[in-house]
Protein backbone atom coordinates (compact mmCIF):
# COMPACT_ATOMS: atom_id res chain seq x y z
CA UNK A 1 0.00 0.00 0.00
CA UNK A 2 1.42 3.37 -0.61
CA UNK A 3 1.90 6.09 1.42
CA UNK A 4 -0.75 8.15 -0.20
CA UNK A 5 -3.17 5.47 0.04
CA UNK A 6 -2.27 4.49 3.52
CA UNK A 7 -2.94 8.27 5.06
CA UNK A 8 -5.82 8.62 2.36
CA UNK A 9 -7.03 5.52 4.81
CA UNK A 10 -6.18 7.34 8.03
CA UNK A 11 -7.67 10.41 7.28
CA UNK A 12 -11.14 8.54 6.09
CA UNK A 13 -11.17 7.50 9.60
CA UNK A 14 -11.94 10.37 10.92
CA UNK A 15 -15.65 11.50 11.88
CA UNK A 16 -17.06 13.27 8.62
CA UNK A 17 -14.40 12.50 6.12
CA UNK A 18 -15.10 10.13 3.40
CA UNK A 19 -12.54 8.62 1.08
CA UNK A 20 -13.12 11.71 -1.55
CA UNK A 21 -12.66 14.26 1.34
CA UNK A 22 -9.52 12.15 2.91
CA UNK A 23 -7.70 12.48 -1.12
CA UNK A 24 -8.54 15.93 -1.33
CA UNK A 25 -6.78 16.61 2.06
CA UNK A 26 -4.12 14.22 0.96
CA UNK A 27 -3.51 16.04 -2.60
CA UNK A 28 -3.65 19.67 -0.26
CA UNK A 29 -1.01 18.47 1.78
CA UNK A 30 0.97 17.07 -1.51
CA UNK A 31 0.91 20.97 -2.79
CA UNK A 32 1.70 22.86 0.38
CA UNK A 33 4.72 22.98 2.03
CA UNK A 34 6.28 19.67 3.56
CA UNK A 35 6.74 22.24 7.48
CA UNK A 36 3.27 22.45 7.31
CA UNK A 37 2.53 18.32 6.91
CA UNK A 38 5.49 18.13 9.47
CA UNK A 39 3.69 20.84 12.03
CA UNK A 40 0.26 18.77 11.76
CA UNK A 41 2.16 15.43 12.35
CA UNK A 42 3.96 17.00 15.46
CA UNK A 43 0.81 18.41 16.50
CA UNK A 44 -0.56 15.12 16.76
CA UNK A 45 2.28 13.17 18.31
CA UNK A 46 1.72 15.88 21.19
CA UNK A 47 -1.47 15.34 21.64
CA UNK A 48 -0.81 11.79 21.41
CA UNK A 49 1.87 12.33 24.22
CA UNK A 50 0.82 15.11 25.94
CA UNK A 51 -2.90 15.33 26.47
CA UNK A 52 -4.67 13.44 29.49
CA UNK A 53 -7.48 13.78 31.84
CA UNK A 54 -7.25 16.13 34.25
CA UNK A 55 -6.76 14.22 37.76
CA UNK A 56 -9.41 16.35 39.18
CA UNK A 57 -12.41 16.66 37.00
CA UNK A 58 -11.91 14.43 34.17
CA UNK A 59 -11.36 17.64 31.35
CA UNK A 60 -8.11 17.79 28.94
CA UNK A 61 -5.42 18.46 30.47
CA UNK A 62 -1.57 18.92 29.81
CA UNK A 63 -0.71 18.60 33.30
CA UNK A 64 -2.07 16.74 36.69
CA UNK A 65 -4.77 19.41 37.01
CA UNK A 66 -6.33 20.93 34.13
CA UNK A 67 -6.26 24.73 33.35
CA UNK A 68 -9.79 25.26 35.23
CA UNK A 69 -9.20 23.11 38.28
CA UNK A 70 -5.66 24.79 38.77
CA UNK A 71 -6.85 28.70 38.56
CA UNK A 72 -7.45 29.45 41.83
CA UNK A 73 -9.64 32.55 40.93
CA UNK A 74 -12.11 30.11 39.68
CA UNK A 75 -15.34 29.64 42.22
CA UNK A 76 -15.14 26.41 44.01
CA UNK A 77 -18.45 26.26 45.51
CA UNK A 78 -20.24 25.27 42.01
CA UNK A 79 -19.42 22.71 39.90
CA UNK A 80 -20.74 22.37 36.36
CA UNK A 81 -21.23 18.48 35.29
CA UNK A 82 -20.78 17.52 31.39
CA UNK A 83 -20.80 14.77 29.56
CA UNK A 84 -17.89 15.32 27.74
CA UNK A 85 -14.34 16.79 27.85
CA UNK A 86 -14.51 18.69 24.59
CA UNK A 87 -18.31 20.33 26.57
CA UNK A 88 -15.94 22.25 29.03
CA UNK A 89 -14.85 24.39 26.45
CA UNK A 90 -18.21 25.31 24.83
CA UNK A 91 -18.82 26.49 28.21
CA UNK A 92 -15.88 27.85 28.81
CA UNK A 93 -16.16 30.09 25.38
CA UNK A 94 -19.35 31.52 26.64
CA UNK A 95 -17.24 33.59 29.47
CA UNK A 96 -20.51 33.03 31.70
CA UNK A 97 -19.15 30.43 33.93
CA UNK A 98 -16.57 30.73 37.15
CA UNK A 99 -17.05 28.16 38.54
CA UNK A 100 -15.53 24.52 38.49
CA UNK A 101 -16.37 21.36 35.94
CA UNK A 102 -16.81 17.58 36.56
CA UNK A 103 -16.66 15.41 33.25
CA UNK A 104 -18.52 12.34 33.55
CA UNK A 105 -17.35 10.61 30.23
CA UNK A 106 -20.76 9.99 28.84
CA UNK A 107 -23.80 9.17 29.07
CA UNK A 108 -26.06 6.72 31.01
CA UNK A 109 -27.30 4.25 28.61
CA UNK A 110 -28.06 0.83 29.86
CA UNK A 111 -28.85 -0.65 26.03
CA UNK A 112 -25.30 -0.36 25.57
CA UNK A 113 -24.57 -1.45 28.80
CA UNK A 114 -22.80 2.07 30.09
CA UNK A 115 -24.14 2.34 33.91
CA UNK A 116 -22.92 4.24 36.40
CA UNK A 117 -19.79 2.44 36.81
CA UNK A 118 -18.44 2.51 33.70
CA UNK A 119 -18.92 7.24 34.14
CA UNK A 120 -16.57 9.27 36.03
CA UNK A 121 -19.62 9.58 38.58
CA UNK A 122 -18.13 8.17 42.23
CA UNK A 123 -15.36 10.44 41.91
CA UNK A 124 -18.08 13.10 41.59
CA UNK A 125 -19.91 11.92 44.43
CA UNK A 126 -16.29 11.37 46.33
CA UNK A 127 -15.89 15.22 45.43
CA UNK A 128 -19.00 16.23 46.99
CA UNK A 129 -18.22 14.52 50.32
CA UNK A 130 -15.05 15.44 50.50
CA UNK A 131 -15.34 19.23 50.07
CA UNK A 132 -17.41 19.52 53.32
CA UNK A 133 -19.76 21.60 52.64
CA UNK A 134 -17.78 23.70 50.51
CA UNK A 135 -19.37 22.42 47.34
CA UNK A 136 -22.94 23.90 47.45
CA UNK A 137 -24.43 23.82 43.81
CA UNK A 138 -24.18 21.17 41.15
CA UNK A 139 -25.04 22.19 37.41
CA UNK A 140 -26.12 19.38 35.57
CA UNK A 141 -25.36 20.35 32.06
CA UNK A 142 -26.31 17.07 30.17
CA UNK A 143 -26.93 16.98 26.68
CA UNK A 144 -30.81 17.40 25.68
CA UNK A 145 -30.97 14.30 24.66
CA UNK A 146 -33.17 10.97 26.52
CA UNK A 147 -29.97 9.40 27.78
CA UNK A 148 -28.60 12.90 29.01
CA UNK A 149 -32.15 13.42 30.85
CA UNK A 150 -32.00 10.02 32.81
CA UNK A 151 -28.51 10.66 33.60
CA UNK A 152 -29.73 14.30 34.96
CA UNK A 153 -32.41 12.80 37.12
CA UNK A 154 -30.15 10.07 38.27
CA UNK A 155 -27.28 13.04 39.62
CA UNK A 156 -30.14 14.58 41.44
CA UNK A 157 -31.41 11.78 43.00
CA UNK A 158 -28.03 10.99 43.97
CA UNK A 159 -26.12 13.90 44.96
CA UNK A 160 -29.39 16.19 46.48
CA UNK A 161 -28.95 13.71 49.53
CA UNK A 162 -24.84 14.88 49.95
CA UNK A 163 -26.14 18.60 50.78
CA UNK A 164 -25.27 20.98 47.38
CA UNK A 165 -28.41 22.71 45.25
CA UNK A 166 -29.04 20.61 42.06
CA UNK A 167 -29.34 22.82 39.47
CA UNK A 168 -29.78 22.10 35.30
CA UNK A 169 -29.54 24.74 32.04
CA UNK A 170 -32.43 26.41 31.39
CA UNK A 171 -34.44 25.11 28.71
CA UNK A 172 -33.37 27.33 25.84
CA UNK A 173 -30.98 25.01 24.43
CA UNK A 174 -32.87 23.70 21.46
CA UNK A 175 -33.98 19.53 22.09
CA UNK A 176 -32.34 16.93 20.53
CA UNK A 177 -28.97 19.01 19.88
CA UNK A 178 -25.49 18.44 21.02
CA UNK A 179 -24.03 21.43 23.64
CA UNK A 180 -21.10 20.90 21.08
CA UNK A 181 -22.81 22.97 18.35
CA UNK A 182 -24.62 25.32 20.73
CA UNK A 183 -23.89 29.22 20.06
CA UNK A 184 -22.18 30.63 22.82
CA UNK A 185 -24.73 33.31 23.77
CA UNK A 186 -27.62 30.19 24.18
CA UNK A 187 -25.36 28.13 26.29
CA UNK A 188 -24.82 31.79 28.32
CA UNK A 189 -28.68 32.18 28.47
CA UNK A 190 -29.18 28.70 29.37
CA UNK A 191 -26.53 29.15 32.53
CA UNK A 192 -28.26 32.42 33.27
CA UNK A 193 -31.81 30.92 33.74
CA UNK A 194 -30.97 27.61 35.20
CA UNK A 195 -33.71 26.57 37.66
CA UNK A 196 -33.84 23.97 40.68
CA UNK A 197 -34.39 20.82 39.96
CA UNK A 198 -37.64 19.30 41.17
CA UNK A 199 -39.58 16.54 39.80
CA UNK B 1 -1.27 27.90 22.94
CA UNK B 2 -2.65 24.56 24.44
CA UNK B 3 -1.61 21.22 22.27
CA UNK B 4 -5.50 21.25 21.70
CA UNK B 5 -5.61 24.34 20.68
CA UNK B 6 -2.74 23.96 18.38
CA UNK B 7 -4.00 20.77 16.38
CA UNK B 8 -7.37 22.38 16.13
CA UNK B 9 -5.36 25.48 14.40
CA UNK B 10 -3.84 22.66 12.05
CA UNK B 11 -6.87 20.75 10.79
CA UNK B 12 -8.70 24.21 10.46
CA UNK B 13 -6.15 24.83 8.07
CA UNK B 14 -7.25 22.24 5.81
CA UNK B 15 -9.83 22.51 2.78
CA UNK B 16 -13.09 22.21 4.06
CA UNK B 17 -12.28 22.49 7.40
CA UNK B 18 -13.50 25.10 9.63
CA UNK B 19 -12.68 25.59 13.45
CA UNK B 20 -15.90 23.50 14.71
CA UNK B 21 -15.00 20.42 12.39
CA UNK B 22 -11.29 20.52 13.57
CA UNK B 23 -12.29 20.68 17.15
CA UNK B 24 -14.35 17.71 16.18
CA UNK B 25 -11.67 16.03 14.91
CA UNK B 26 -9.67 16.57 17.60
CA UNK B 27 -12.10 15.64 20.28
CA UNK B 28 -12.49 12.52 18.03
CA UNK B 29 -9.03 11.60 18.40
CA UNK B 30 -9.25 12.31 22.08
CA UNK B 31 -11.54 9.78 22.13
CA UNK B 32 -9.65 7.11 20.59
CA UNK B 33 -6.55 4.94 21.00
CA UNK B 34 -3.28 7.06 21.04
CA UNK B 35 -2.24 4.51 18.57
CA UNK B 36 -4.61 6.00 15.81
CA UNK B 37 -3.31 9.17 16.40
CA UNK B 38 0.23 8.15 16.25
CA UNK B 39 -0.18 6.67 12.57
CA UNK B 40 -2.03 9.62 11.27
CA UNK B 41 1.20 11.20 12.58
CA UNK B 42 3.49 8.75 11.03
CA UNK B 43 1.64 8.92 7.93
CA UNK B 44 1.85 12.48 7.85
CA UNK B 45 5.96 11.96 8.18
CA UNK B 46 5.97 9.83 5.07
CA UNK B 47 4.07 11.72 2.87
CA UNK B 48 6.46 14.57 3.58
CA UNK B 49 9.59 12.27 3.89
CA UNK B 50 8.84 9.72 0.63
CA UNK B 51 6.40 11.25 -1.97
CA UNK B 52 7.55 13.23 -4.57
CA UNK B 53 6.97 13.65 -8.37
CA UNK B 54 7.56 10.79 -11.26
CA UNK B 55 10.61 12.53 -13.00
CA UNK B 56 9.16 11.19 -16.23
CA UNK B 57 5.30 12.11 -15.66
CA UNK B 58 4.88 14.59 -12.69
CA UNK B 59 2.58 12.11 -11.02
CA UNK B 60 3.37 11.52 -7.29
CA UNK B 61 5.83 9.03 -6.77
CA UNK B 62 7.40 7.73 -3.75
CA UNK B 63 10.66 6.31 -6.57
CA UNK B 64 12.44 8.27 -9.25
CA UNK B 65 9.53 6.55 -11.60
CA UNK B 66 6.19 6.50 -10.74
CA UNK B 67 3.93 2.86 -10.50
CA UNK B 68 2.71 3.66 -14.22
CA UNK B 69 6.13 5.03 -15.71
CA UNK B 70 7.58 1.66 -14.32
CA UNK B 71 4.79 -0.39 -15.25
CA UNK B 72 6.40 -2.13 -18.54
CA UNK B 73 2.93 -3.41 -19.35
CA UNK B 74 1.61 0.29 -19.88
CA UNK B 75 1.07 1.31 -23.69
CA UNK B 76 4.08 3.72 -24.15
CA UNK B 77 2.25 5.36 -27.13
CA UNK B 78 -0.20 6.92 -25.73
CA UNK B 79 -0.32 9.98 -23.28
CA UNK B 80 -2.62 10.95 -21.43
CA UNK B 81 -2.13 14.70 -20.40
CA UNK B 82 -4.49 15.80 -16.97
CA UNK B 83 -4.15 19.20 -14.73
CA UNK B 84 -3.02 17.80 -11.30
CA UNK B 85 -1.94 14.54 -10.30
CA UNK B 86 -4.55 13.36 -8.23
CA UNK B 87 -6.63 13.36 -11.88
CA UNK B 88 -4.52 10.81 -12.56
CA UNK B 89 -6.44 8.69 -9.86
CA UNK B 90 -9.27 9.28 -11.43
CA UNK B 91 -8.52 8.28 -14.44
CA UNK B 92 -6.82 4.95 -13.32
CA UNK B 93 -9.45 3.95 -10.78
CA UNK B 94 -11.43 3.58 -14.27
CA UNK B 95 -9.67 0.34 -14.87
CA UNK B 96 -9.80 1.37 -18.54
CA UNK B 97 -6.95 3.14 -19.50
CA UNK B 98 -3.80 1.70 -20.22
CA UNK B 99 -1.29 3.99 -21.64
CA UNK B 100 0.97 6.69 -19.74
CA UNK B 101 0.55 10.27 -18.04
CA UNK B 102 1.73 13.52 -18.11
CA UNK B 103 0.71 16.11 -15.45
CA UNK B 104 1.03 19.45 -16.20
CA UNK B 105 0.90 20.88 -12.87
CA UNK B 106 -1.46 23.20 -13.68
CA UNK B 107 -3.41 24.81 -16.05
CA UNK B 108 -2.97 28.14 -18.50
CA UNK B 109 -4.28 31.09 -16.18
CA UNK B 110 -2.45 34.33 -17.71
CA UNK B 111 -4.39 36.40 -15.16
CA UNK B 112 -2.79 34.58 -12.10
CA UNK B 113 0.59 34.75 -14.01
CA UNK B 114 0.65 31.13 -14.97
CA UNK B 115 2.04 31.30 -18.32
CA UNK B 116 3.79 27.84 -20.31
CA UNK B 117 6.99 27.84 -18.26
CA UNK B 118 4.69 27.57 -15.34
CA UNK B 119 3.65 24.43 -15.97
CA UNK B 120 5.17 21.10 -17.13
CA UNK B 121 4.91 21.76 -20.39
CA UNK B 122 8.09 22.18 -21.93
CA UNK B 123 9.12 18.51 -20.74
CA UNK B 124 6.09 16.97 -22.56
CA UNK B 125 7.19 18.53 -25.88
CA UNK B 126 10.37 17.02 -25.35
CA UNK B 127 9.27 13.57 -24.09
CA UNK B 128 7.38 13.41 -27.83
CA UNK B 129 9.85 14.40 -29.54
CA UNK B 130 12.36 12.37 -27.82
CA UNK B 131 10.61 9.80 -28.32
CA UNK B 132 11.04 9.02 -32.14
CA UNK B 133 7.43 8.13 -33.02
CA UNK B 134 6.69 5.80 -30.43
CA UNK B 135 3.92 8.37 -29.05
CA UNK B 136 1.34 8.36 -31.59
CA UNK B 137 -1.69 9.93 -29.70
CA UNK B 138 -1.70 12.07 -26.67
CA UNK B 139 -5.61 12.17 -25.04
CA UNK B 140 -6.02 15.92 -23.42
CA UNK B 141 -7.77 15.20 -20.10
CA UNK B 142 -7.73 18.55 -19.26
CA UNK B 143 -10.63 20.03 -17.26
CA UNK B 144 -13.77 21.31 -18.38
CA UNK B 145 -13.58 25.19 -17.03
CA UNK B 146 -12.38 28.17 -19.34
CA UNK B 147 -8.90 27.76 -18.84
CA UNK B 148 -8.75 24.08 -18.73
CA UNK B 149 -10.26 24.92 -22.61
CA UNK B 150 -7.49 27.14 -23.30
CA UNK B 151 -4.65 25.02 -21.83
CA UNK B 152 -6.28 22.14 -24.35
CA UNK B 153 -6.30 24.68 -27.48
CA UNK B 154 -2.40 25.79 -26.90
CA UNK B 155 -1.61 22.15 -25.87
CA UNK B 156 -3.33 21.04 -29.70
CA UNK B 157 -1.35 23.95 -31.31
CA UNK B 158 1.90 23.09 -29.87
CA UNK B 159 1.82 19.15 -30.18
CA UNK B 160 0.20 18.31 -33.50
CA UNK B 161 3.26 19.62 -35.56
CA UNK B 162 5.35 17.28 -33.74
CA UNK B 163 3.54 14.08 -35.37
CA UNK B 164 0.84 12.19 -32.58
CA UNK B 165 -2.65 12.81 -33.43
CA UNK B 166 -4.20 14.90 -30.80
CA UNK B 167 -7.36 14.19 -28.79
CA UNK B 168 -9.78 14.98 -25.88
CA UNK B 169 -12.08 13.65 -23.36
CA UNK B 170 -15.76 13.36 -24.99
CA UNK B 171 -18.04 16.07 -23.49
CA UNK B 172 -21.50 15.13 -22.90
CA UNK B 173 -24.16 13.85 -20.64
CA UNK B 174 -22.43 12.05 -17.27
CA UNK B 175 -23.82 8.89 -16.84
CA UNK B 176 -26.82 8.48 -14.69
CA UNK B 177 -27.89 12.23 -14.77
CA UNK B 178 -31.11 13.62 -15.74
CA UNK B 179 -31.51 15.50 -19.20
CA UNK B 180 -33.43 18.13 -16.99
CA UNK B 181 -30.24 19.09 -14.70
CA UNK B 182 -27.90 19.12 -17.62
CA UNK B 183 -26.96 22.73 -18.34
CA UNK B 184 -27.46 23.70 -21.58
CA UNK B 185 -23.92 23.92 -22.90
CA UNK B 186 -23.37 20.48 -22.00
CA UNK B 187 -26.16 18.97 -24.15
CA UNK B 188 -25.35 21.24 -27.03
CA UNK B 189 -21.76 19.49 -26.67
CA UNK B 190 -23.58 16.28 -26.40
CA UNK B 191 -25.60 16.75 -29.60
CA UNK B 192 -22.78 18.06 -31.59
CA UNK B 193 -20.99 14.86 -30.64
CA UNK B 194 -23.78 12.87 -30.95
CA UNK B 195 -22.57 8.79 -32.04
CA UNK B 196 -24.65 6.50 -34.41
CA UNK B 197 -26.13 4.30 -31.83
CA UNK B 198 -24.80 0.38 -32.22
CA UNK B 199 -25.14 -2.02 -29.81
Amino acid sequence: MSVIERLTGEFARLPGVGPKTALRLVHHLMKGSKDDTRRLARSLVDLAERVRLCEVCGNFSEHELCEVCSNPRRDGSILCVVEEAYEVGAIERTGQYRGLFHVLGGRLSPLDGIGPDELNLIPLLERIRESDGQVQEIIIATNASVEGEATAVYLDHEIRPLGPRVTRLARGIPVGSDLEYVDGSTIAQALAGRREMSI
